[in-house]
This record gives C-alpha cells, sequence and structure tokens, in this order.
C-alpha cells in the first residue's frame, strides 16, 4: 500500500469515528414501567393474542424496539428493591438503600440525576407520572431526601430542580412535613417558583403558554393519590397518555432538546393486589404512553433515544400454571380493578346487608365473568362462599390488605379464581428480584445488548449523551 | 473532496462491508438449557453471591457475554411448548405441535436442522446432552419423528444424521420399538453404521482414534436415562462438562470447523419438581459446560459462535417470595436432589418401619438443613409431620408424582420447605410461557440484540454462517 493511501484509509477511520462517537440524542425518553417484570410485559403480549383467538404473541410497541436486554435489580441494601432505591439506580445510575430517594445509603449525600444532567447541558425535563408526582419512581430523578415517605419535602425539591414540566395526578401531602407537622402549603411556593398549574387535560389545552414550566395534575375533585386504573378509567378521566402528550408538547420546542421521563406507576399496584386483568391493562395503557414517544421518534429518528424499563418486578407474576394451554382471554372478562370491585361489594352490603348467595354470585358474575363466562371450580366456589357466609351471613368484614390499597375478601377471592382460569400465578404481593427487562430504539440504542446492571441502565444513557454521572 | 479520493473512500467502504458480510464462525456452539428460564439463571446468580454472604449477583460464564436478550417460545398448538416443539423450534427454526420431533404438525414433512446444514457444508457435528441422547432437545437436531415418544426410532435416525458425536446418558429404548415390538438392538446397528462407543469419560480417554464418529454413553452400569443431577455426583460420575469437554477434543481438529449442540438437560427435571436447591446446582453444572466452549472461544476469539438458550421455562419461578431480605444461602444446606432424598428416606423406612418423629426429623436434618441449619416454620413443620404420620405411624406412604419423579411425601414437602425459607417459590410443576433467555458472544453474536422468537435463534445462526434453511 503505498503511503498517500494509508495516511488516507487512517484520517478516514479517524473521521468516521470521530463522527459516530460525537452523534448524541437531542431528545431523550426514559419510560419506566413500575413493577413491570419480563412476565408483565409477555402477559400483555399473550393478552393482546388471546384477544384475536391466537395462542402465539401480539407484540407492543416498545418490545418490537430493535434492542432489548435485561438487568438486574438488586439494591444496596436488599436482593428485592424497593421503588425508591430502584428509581434512584435508574435515575442517578448509584444504588442504595431501600427507602431512599437520590442519596446514599446514609442518607447524607445526594446524587444528581440524568435528568440534572440533561438540565445542565441546556435541555428542557419533563417529569411524568401516573401516580402522584412525590411518589419514589418521579421523584428519584428530581429530588434528593432520606426516606421516599417525606413527600413534603420531596415536592418542595420540584423548585431546586426548575425542570420544566411535571405530570400526574397530584400531591401526598402539599400541607404536612415529613415531622407531620401542618406546614406552608407546597402550591403557593411551586407557583412562585414559576409553575403554572393545570388540573386536567382541557384545562391544560387551554394553556397560552404551553412553554412556561408546567404542572399538570388530576382533574379537579378527582383523585390526588393516582390517575385511575386503565381497566376502570371512563371518558373524561386522565390518562398517562394524555400527560405523556402535554409534556412533549410543552418540550418539544426546546431548542436543545429534552429529556423525558415517564413512569407506568400503577403496573406495581396492580401487582401488589396480585390482580391480573389491571395489571394487563396498566401495561396497554403504559404502552399507549410509550407509543407517544415512539410517534415523536418517528419525526426525529436521528435525533432520538427512547428507553423502556422497569425499576422491579412486582409479585413473582408466572404466565402458565400447570398446562399447556394458556386461557388469558378469560382476563377480559373482569371489567373492573379488584380495588372498584371492593367498593362496589361494599355498597351492596350497605344496601344489602344479606344478600344471598345467588345476589352476590350475580354481582360478581357482571364484573368477573366468574359462573357466566368462566366456570368456577370447586375450590374457588368453596373459598368465595365461605368469605360470603362470613359477610353476609355472619356479617363479620374481611379484607385483605396489599401495600397500596385493602381490598375486600370477596373481590380479592374473586380476582384470585379469575387469574387461576387466566393461567396466571403469582409468588407473593411484594416485589421480586427478576430481572427487569430493557428496550432501545434511537440514537445509540445499541449500547444496550448485553445483561445490565440497573445503574448501567442511566450510565449508559449518559454516555450517549455525553454527560459525566459524577 | 477530489476525484481520487472519493473512489478510495467508495473502494474502502465496498471492501469493509464485503469483509464483514463475509465474516462466518468456524465454530458454532449452541447450548441449551432446558427448563432455564431467566429466573434459573437469576437464581444460580444469586445463590453464587449468597455462599459469598452478599446480596448481589456473582454473573455465570454466560451471563457475561457481551450480548443478551429474550424471546417467546410458544409452540404452533399451544402458548406453552413442550421439549419437543422446543427443541424444534430451536433446531430447524419451525414451530410444530407440542410432542413432535423436527416435523411439521401432521408429523408427514420432516425439516432439516442447523445441524445438518452445518454438516452439508462440511463440518462436523456433535450432539451431547446430559440426559438420554434420544430425549426431545437432542433428537431434534438430527432426528424427525412425529412422537418425541418414540425413542428407538429416533435413535435410528443417529444413522441418517452420520453426524460425528453424541454423548449423554444413553439410550431409552434401543430394543422396542414405536410398537411396544420386541426389535433388533440399536447399538449393533449404530456399530455397523461406524460409531464407535465409549462408557464413561476414562474409556473415551483411551480411545486410539477419537476423530472417528463416536457414542459417548454413561459408565457401564450406571443410568441410561441421564446423568446424575450435579449436587447427587461422586467423583467418577460422567457429568456434562466432560462429555463438552470430549465432544470439542472429538471435533476441533475438523478442517470445515464444527457445529456442537450441548443440551443442560435436568435444569428441567429439578424444576418439574420444584427442587430450587438441584435447580441451582443444574444451573452452575450447565454453566461449567458452558465454560468449555468459552474456553475453545478464547483461543478462537475471530471463529467462533456461541449461543446459550433454553427451550423454555419450567415451574414458573420467582425468586423473592415476599420479603425484601433474599436468603438463597439456605439453599446450600440441601446436600440431595429430592429424588435422592425420596431414595433415602425409602430404604430408611424398609428399615424402620415405625421410627421416631425425632429420628425422621433427624434424617431431613442431615440432608436438607431443616431444623439444625434452618428454623422450621410452624406451618411446613405441621405438613411435614402429617405425611411422617401418614407413612412412619399409619404405613400409608404418599408420593408426589413430577414429569419425571415420583417423590416420598415427606422429601418432596422438605424441599418445599427449603425453597420457601430460600426465597424461591414455583407456580406449578409444568413448563411456562416464560421469555427464554439468549446469551452470546462471538462471530455475529451482536444480532442477538432484540426481543426474538424462538425461531428466530436458529435462523440467525443459519444467516450468519450463510446457511439457507430451507
Amino acid at each position: 500500500m503505498n503511503k498517500k493511501l494509508s495516511v488516507l484509509i487512517l484520517a478516514l477511520a479517524f473521521f468516521t469515528s470521530f463522527a459516530y462517537a460525537q452523534k448524541q440524542p437531542k431528545y431523550i425518553f426514559f419510560l419506566i414501567g413500575d413493577g413491570m417484570g419480563l412476565s408483565q410485559v409477555n402477559s400483555a403480549e399473550l393478552f393482546l393474542a388471546a384477544q384475536k383467538k391466537q395462542h402465539a404473541i401480539v407484540p407492543l410497541v416498545f418490545s418490537k424496539f430493535p434492542h432489548a436486554t435485561f438487568a438486574t435489580s438488586y439494591s444496596l441494601s436488599h436482593g428485592v428493591t424497593d421503588s425508591g432505591a430502584g428509581g434512584t439506580a435508574l435515575a442517578v445510575g448509584y444504588k442504595t438503600k431501600n427507602g431512599v430517594i437520590a442519596m446514599d445509603s446514609a442518607g447524607v449525600k445526594p446524587y444528581k440525576s440524568i435528568a440534572y444532567l440533561a438540565k445542565e447541558k441546556g435541555m428542557k425535563v419533563g417529569i411524568t407520572t401516573s401516580v402522584s408526582i412525590d411518589h419514589a419512581t418521579p421523584a428519584s430523578f428530581y429530588a434528593n431526601q432520606p426516606d421516599r415517605d417525606m413527600y413534603y419535602e420531596i415536592g418542595l425539591d420540584i423548585i431546586k430542580s426548575n425542570f420544566d414540566f411535571f405530570g400526574g395526578s397530584g400531591f401526598l401531602k402539599p400541607t404536612t412535613n415529613a415531622k407531620k407537622e401542618e406546614v406552608a402549603s407546597l402550591i403557593p411556593q411551586l407557583e412562585k417558583a414559576g409553575y403554572q398549574f393545570f388540573h386536567g387535560i382541557n384545562e391544560y389545552k387551554q394553556a397560552k403558554n404551553k412553554q412556561a414550566k408546567t404542572i399538570l395534575m388530576n382533574n379537579k375533585g378527582a383523585d390526588a393519590v393516582s390517575l385511575n386504573y386503565a381497566i376502570d378509567q371512563k371518558p373524561g378521566d386522565l390518562t398517562l397518555t394524555q400527560i405523556t402528550e402535554a409534556a412533549i408538547e410543552s418540550l418539544k420546542d426546546s431548542k436543545n432538546g429534552f429529556f423525558l421521563m415517564v413512569e407506568g406507576g400503577k403496573i406495581d399496584w396492580a401487582c401488589h393486589s396480585n390482580d391480573g386483568a389491571t395489571t394487563v391493562h396498566e401495561v396497554l395503557d403504559f404502552n399507549s404512553a410509550v407509543n407517544k414517544a415512539y410517534e415523536f421518534y418517528e419525526k426525529h429518528p436521528e435525533e432520538t433515544l427512547i428507553i423502556v424499563t422497569a425499576d422491579h418486578e412486582t409479585g413473582g407474576l408466572a404466565v402458565g400454571n400447570g398446562s399447556s394451554t394458556l386461557r388469558l382471554n378469560n382476563l377480559a372478562n373482569q371489567k373492573i380493578s379488584q380495588g372498584a370491585l371492593s367498593g362496589i361489594i361494599n355498597d351492596f352490603r350497605t344496601k344489602n346487608p344479606s344478600a344471598s348467595w345467588d345476589q352476590v354470585k350475580e354481582l360478581l358474575s357482571l364484573h368477573t365473568g366468574l359462573w357466566k363466562a368462566i366456570k368456577v371450580a370447586e375450590k374457588e366456589e368453596k373459598e368465595i362462599f365461605a368469605a360470603y357466609e362470613k359477610s353476609f351471613v355472619n356479617h363479620q368484614n374481611e379484607t385483605e390488605k396489599s401495600l397500596y390499597a385493602t381490598n375486600d375478601k370477596i373481590a380479592s377471592l374473586a380476582v384470585h379464581a379469575v387469574n387461576k382460569v387466566s393461567s396466571l400465578s403469582w409468588a407473593s404481593g411484594g416485589h421480586s428480584a427478576a430481572y427487569i427487562p430493557v428496550f432501545a430504539i434511537g440514537v445509540g440504542a445499541d449500547q444496550f445488548n448485553h445483561k445490565m446492571d440497573n445503574v448501567d441502565i442511566p450510565r449508559t444513557v449518559a454516555k450517549i449523551a455525553g454527560w459525566n454521572i459524577p
């Protein structure tokens, strides 16, 4: 080879690698399904196929992404993480003790999240969720607090973040601090810091300046704790997809691009209740929010990176409980969440304290398909009848407590029966140590190619974006 | 840019892409953990860490591979595959009905496996397993039969394959055909076809011509059904790692390279029995076999491709059953498999038909750590005691049937108690629809980068190797 050619090749190689290394995403979506293990994704894919009477799968928007892998999720203190340490790992790239929000295990040293790194580079930042804005996962991206239950203090950290868009159901403790003292309300302080508030999507749509710092919350009078479960939603209810759309609308004209975190927060809640149908609908709802990010990607494929992952798996969900035939189609008979069913049973009992077994069966049939679309096995019928007897005959109410709900025992047993005939099985009402899925598309997505640890996920995002995690 | 430079760049780009597209592996390892879902891998990693008193993970050889993803495993007939349809999908790149070996669902049209494609290209081929050579997974690579239970006919298909190395415990029905007729023994026919037989690794080591067509089976007098579980193995027992080493030894000097399939077949069996400790040891044993492939890769990194995957998950294993604290260290107290414990209890009962509860507890303690290293909860003690009473007091034996074993009820309950305190939970004794893991290293490994379907795994191998799946 002559010398001139060698020099040319070297130069070409140098510029090629340089150009490659320099390619950084302008728009970054970081979407987290809380509690969404691989089995939660799998069950949603299988449910979609079952609806079409196939035993194959119908992929979700994100399960078709060209890059997919999985990651470990243990925290610094426990084999099984909570959403505090899990969210922290994903937000800041450091493991911490369960319960802590973006600080070291001692709750002394704050960690800077990748959302802050984005902000420092001039990007706009959005933090959104289907639960309250001060909940562990979103909090990990903007707050630094030693305890995830310090909701008021977490909320106040919005001011120091100066982030551009927040969306979720609302705030859990807007006037009560960690010492349980009544203190100056959060909302006026956030307004003073320049945030405009909107209640519901219609208010947001009428905003004069969508580019101003925004906090989008649930409809006036609706729950501040969380959006309604997808399975329970009525027309007019605020949805995660609407929040995601609004966030994109507010952030999209940013000169230096944006970083948007979206949490499907109630997948976890449904799993804590071991409520299969509600879980599947939450995953599909999250998928619909991911689709908004994907639509944006399609318009800006050379400038966008989308990551879809989870903080941990909840419930130890297994798809397949003995038979080779899956019956996830049975889940479609359940029309409301276990929580909503509990409420309906409570109301019904108030009006009919000594209702007959047939009346209660009728009520359950209506909402879950049991005895009508679904054959109930003797064992399950016996259990539900025993709970009925205790409640409607002996007038002793029983409740089944999960992390985010206290459900009527009859409702819980009915949902359990639906799970069982739908080939779903749960190991517990807590989180598990299962690997978490990671899906990626866009600029740098090919780096999500090996089994990772949860902290590697934001670290890889930072590397792709050219940021330094301190 | 001047014209000369443009031409040079174009030429360079052309040759680079050409060289890249042409790069094909000379040595292909295809290793299958039967029943090894993501949770089985996860539990082995967590167990290794627990042994070191860490709650983190210690990665396996293959979980450190630079490429990892996961795949769906449903068959053409069922949402949950069996090892016939599962092995077929991995071997031939087509889905079929549960129970079929490398044929269409009607059992009419045979499919050609990638092992045959390798052989056609002049590669040597090895098919190895820790169970019998005629079992569903290995069979899928060399046989074509409408039913996985046609062991004799499957064994005969070795002759038409003309593959170079077979290794496993032996043959299940060497003299009985599918019609249950006594027929001409398989072994002399295979010998006539040119296969040399070795019983155990020492016989193999003394072989004069290791490059001749070889069938390596279990030690003389040892079980033809399967190798002993890793947890039960004694010095001198044939191991999957030894079989893998022998296969590499026989194949490695092939001018055109080789294709070697290795199955860790008893991960599945341990999971069918819901035996956590035995499962973890089987995964680690499989990992040790993978390590032999990895050592070969290290010597030939530019010419080798290793794929590690599974045909399906078995048992619906969950790691984490409620508490955030994992206690997989407790598994180390179980010193033998549930099957071996059954045998010991049976022998003990024969000699001591009316043994005291304390004697039985002592026996269980010795082999599982229960009551000594492991505190037994009231519920579990009550269950084990009830089984003891039935058996040793009322003299009614109880057995617990799983797919590959019929275990003593006391043994089964004891292992269940060990699982429970070790944070493991099982959904059933059958297979599940869980995604299967895919790990890859070497030439073309970067193509295992997205969520796949099981049939895409051999199809991608074929694409990388430049073969056409018919």
